[in-house]
């Protein structure tokens, strides 16, 4: 066997291995009794510990230098690696040779072997089991509003990422904070993120008190209504599941349930997506549900021939958000899709008493696309979403840098809050408790949201401009062509492409906050 | 750390791996969405070979030897052992000091060595990836009654069998079938179960006859009539977790689901038990669900202090049967528990159209303690179950001998099945693909029920002279008084003791089918 094949059969164990985490960690969401958290930490913990083991034992790192050798020789680098991929056709016409392929997936196996080589072991296990003992408790800690109760495992979390940071960031030469974000969008760091972000708020100050002002008018000119509730919570989800299938989810592949923090979760074959209901408003089930579709949409349309493999899975955690916001946001929020969505909506949620009131499209439009100064991420709109995520981005920053202590992250919160929206949460619940993130040792993950929502915007107008009439087939809740393109251009790329080049090579250009301006402006202003 | 600390962290973090694999076991029986088998079927097998790498690792073999010969030497086996139980006053109650069950411990990892050394990795993984597979296509070949179907993956997995069984009869000293049947119940192989089940047989062959005629002769006198369906799905479930909860099992601690065959999953802290629920008729749900949730208590109540040692698991496959069947058929079918029950039923499933017929302790005798001659296995009475279980007892011992081939599997099914109980199945569906346990894998398991009903019976005759009114306390559904005595002298003992010292210690006897016959007797002649 090569170097390569080696390699590629190791990586493939070490992702299976990913794979019974995930499904773990979706159980534990949805499934599990409360007591069965700490044995679940347990098990949790040991996975990650055995996959690092795989990945940082010498034979590893024999195998990549010997595969490395041989892909820098001439003579030998094309024929040593043609083993593994097992779709040679289907590969090229996503774009890429196979040795191109290959190549791509050896860099990506060294620079996992270099973030792993650089933590010992005793420190991914314990940072494991401080994220699930941490995450458990902020499970009853947010409903209580009880910051305190989860400050201590919180800071033993932030105490286990600083020591992580500090040991990636030399093997990595990046900074701390840069280290833990490229974990999720490999290549993407504070520099390029900072620029981003000051550019959009000083486009958010300028368009949020516009957007708002329209809205305004546009309200004492008779806003048309929507039909009330309750609407029952199995009549959403029969049309949750409808609108997820009809956008190409297949039942034989997929799972609905329900968790308190909607997610995408399972593994590329058996993909598990969550969602919460309001009986009052079926807005927060059905969009959530057709964001959490996006994402799963990416997963099953990974490249099969690369499964297990580091290049055929998802590009990073923007490029993820960009396909679950370019579903969301984009296409199931657009006037078209609405407009459809609102016969569907007629005949399954027809409203409480009678049903006097009409689902319409420009009734949801109004009443979905909504923009607000409001205190929670989740619910909030498109623009002022990335004022949250700007929020996160400084506090984390400062944490994983040591300039903020955990007992001070409320105070620091509603003062950060205040200065980008203007408001200030009455509670923690409403504050820092909202987000399971952190309390899961997810630090550097929150700027990936906007720059998805920016890509997402930016890929939209692409495939406007390469898919003929893709409006007309919104308007007919026909969401294929827009798949078909995404399909090519994103799912089918894995991870072959960094994070600008996949834009680039799908759009023409490098991630550019334009075209989200452009869309917020011709929706909202 | 002394060898004996070693090992214990060893086994506990294969224990935390099998953990992993239950839950993922019980997901892909009751969640996972069928595609999602394949990988499945990966993902447990990549667990499996990786719990087998640890136990055959050379540094466990040294680590034994060295925890054995410190053991056995006077001046030094008392000390080095001391630091693994967290709870040495509870244990000293369940009987056996703390240097008894560190080296029951010890002499059960030097077993499990013994088995793990004598496989290698490759049949490992291939056995738990052919079962897999097999057991997916019995999923769909059951309902179709097609045997050629599953029989070619069948056929692998006997195969895969046959060579463990032969790599595992030399290393352990017994035959090949004994050597299975030794996973499931330590210490117990054909020369045990052969004498008992010809004494069966020909108690059987006097009794069947006898409790039939006698049946016919109440049937002609009059049955008291049951409430008819159909009975909601929900109301039933409501019930069937009403009752379980009723027995001692923590909501937060446990799940129950659907699915098709029901079981008992998930680890001692998330038990997960499903069942399966016929509109027409409870008692297979609710007779089911107790089933499952005497397994499900013996979970709940091993020794927390030795949790994932070997000695702090179950004692085997026949006294986990004894811990369901004790709670089925000698508790919850007794004339008192059926007298409070019918109460329960009259409240929560009132029967169809008015409810003219109520449920009474009698008539639930009359209808759920039915003898007859059957096809199905889980559907059977108590009296009859045991033939079914001599049949396919005899059946694998053939298999792994290599004395029948799976081609002729059905017709000596057939064959087998009318000698015993003189009635042949019409089609496979009803024959030999109604079982899960061969499809997964499981040769040389079957014996373990009949003996779980035996020494169930055991047990509770033993409980009876040992507990002051316990059969009052069923009289009002209190399960407790039972519970209680279970707990110290089987779940508390782990598997500090084989089965037939488990016995021994809690009922004065080795196995005795004279307390089994005799509470047949009673109930049925």
């Amino acid at each position: 066997m090569s170097a390569y094949d080696r390699l590629a059969a190791r990586f493939a164990r070490i992702a299976t291995l990913g794979e019974a985490s995930s499904v773990l960690g979706w159980d534990a969401s949805a499934m599990m009794p409360p007591g069965g958290a700490a044995a679940r930490g347990d098990q949790l913990a040991v996975l990650a510990g055995l996959g690092h083991e795989m990945l940082v034992a010498p034979e590893m790192a024999a195998a990549l230098d010997e595969a490395e050798a041989r892909a820098a020789d001439p003579d030998q680098g094309g024929s040593d690696t043609g083993r593994i991929g097992r779709g040679g056709t289907g590969l090229r016409e996503a774009g890429g040779s196979d040795a191109g392929w290959r190549g791509a997936n050896l860099a990506l196996m060294r620079r996992a072997h270099t973030r792993a080589t650089a933590l010992p072991l005793d420190l991914v296990e314990a940072h494991s089991r401080a994220c699930s003992a941490c995450e458990t408790v902020w499970r009853t800690a947010r409903p209580a509003s009880d910051f305190a109760a989860v400050a201590p495992a919180l800071a033993e979390v932030v105490r286990l990422t600083r020591e992580t940071a500090s040991a990636l960031a030399p093997a990595l030469g990046l900074s701390p904070h840069d280290a833990m974000m490229d974990g999720y969008q490999p290549g993407i760091g504070a520099a390029d993120v900072a620029p981003v972000f000051a550019r959009y708020e000083r486009f958010l100050a300028d368009a949020l008190p516009r957007a708002l002002e329209r809205q305004a008018r546009a309200d004492r000119d008779g806003t048309p209504g929507l039909p009330r509730g309750p609407f029952a919570e199995d009549a959403q989800e029969a049309l949750c599941r409808r609108l997820s299938r009809g956008a190409g989810l297949e039942a034989e592949h997929t799972r609905l349930d329900r968790s308190a923090h909607p997610f995408c979760g399972g593994t590329p074959t058996d993909v598990r997506i969550t969602t919460r209901y309001d009986v009052a408003n079926p807005v927060q089930a059905l969009m959530g549900v057709m964001h959490e579709t996006g994402h799963a949409l990416y997963e099953r349309g990974l490249p099969a021939a690369w499964a297990r493999q580091p290049v055929g899975e998802a590009a990073g955690m923007a490029a993820h958000e960009s396909q679950s916001l370019i579903l969301e946001m984009q296409a199931c929020l657009s006037d078209p899709y609405l407009g459809w969505l609102a016969g569907e909506l007629n005949a399954a949620l027809p409203g409480g008493a009678g049903g006097e009131v009409a689902w319409t499209g420009p009734a949801l439009a109004r009443s979905w696309r909504r923009v607000e100064r409001s205190l929670i991420r989740v619910e909030a709109d498109e623009m002022t979403y990335p004022a949250h995520v700007i929020l996160r981005f400084r506090l984390e920053q400062a944490m994983v840098a040591g300039d903020l202590a955990v007992p001070d992250l409320p105070g620091a919160w509603s003062d950060g809050l205040h200065a980008l929206l203007g408001i200030r949460p009455p509670d923690d619940r409403l504050g820092c408790l909202q987000d399971i993130h952190w309390y899961d040792g997810l630090f550097g993950y929150f700027p990936s949201y906007t720059l998805g929502a920016m890509a997402a915007a930016q890929l939209m107008a692409a495939a406007r401009r390469d898919v003929p009439r893709l409006d007309e087939a919104l308007g007919r809740g026909d969401l294929a062509p827009l798949l078909g393109w995404l399909r090519s251009r994103v799912h089918g790329q894995g991870a072959r492409l960094g994070f600008n080049d996949l834009l680039r090579a799908a759009t023409g250009r490098e991630l550019d906050p334009a075209d989200f301006e452009g869309h917020l402006a011709a929706r909202y202003l």
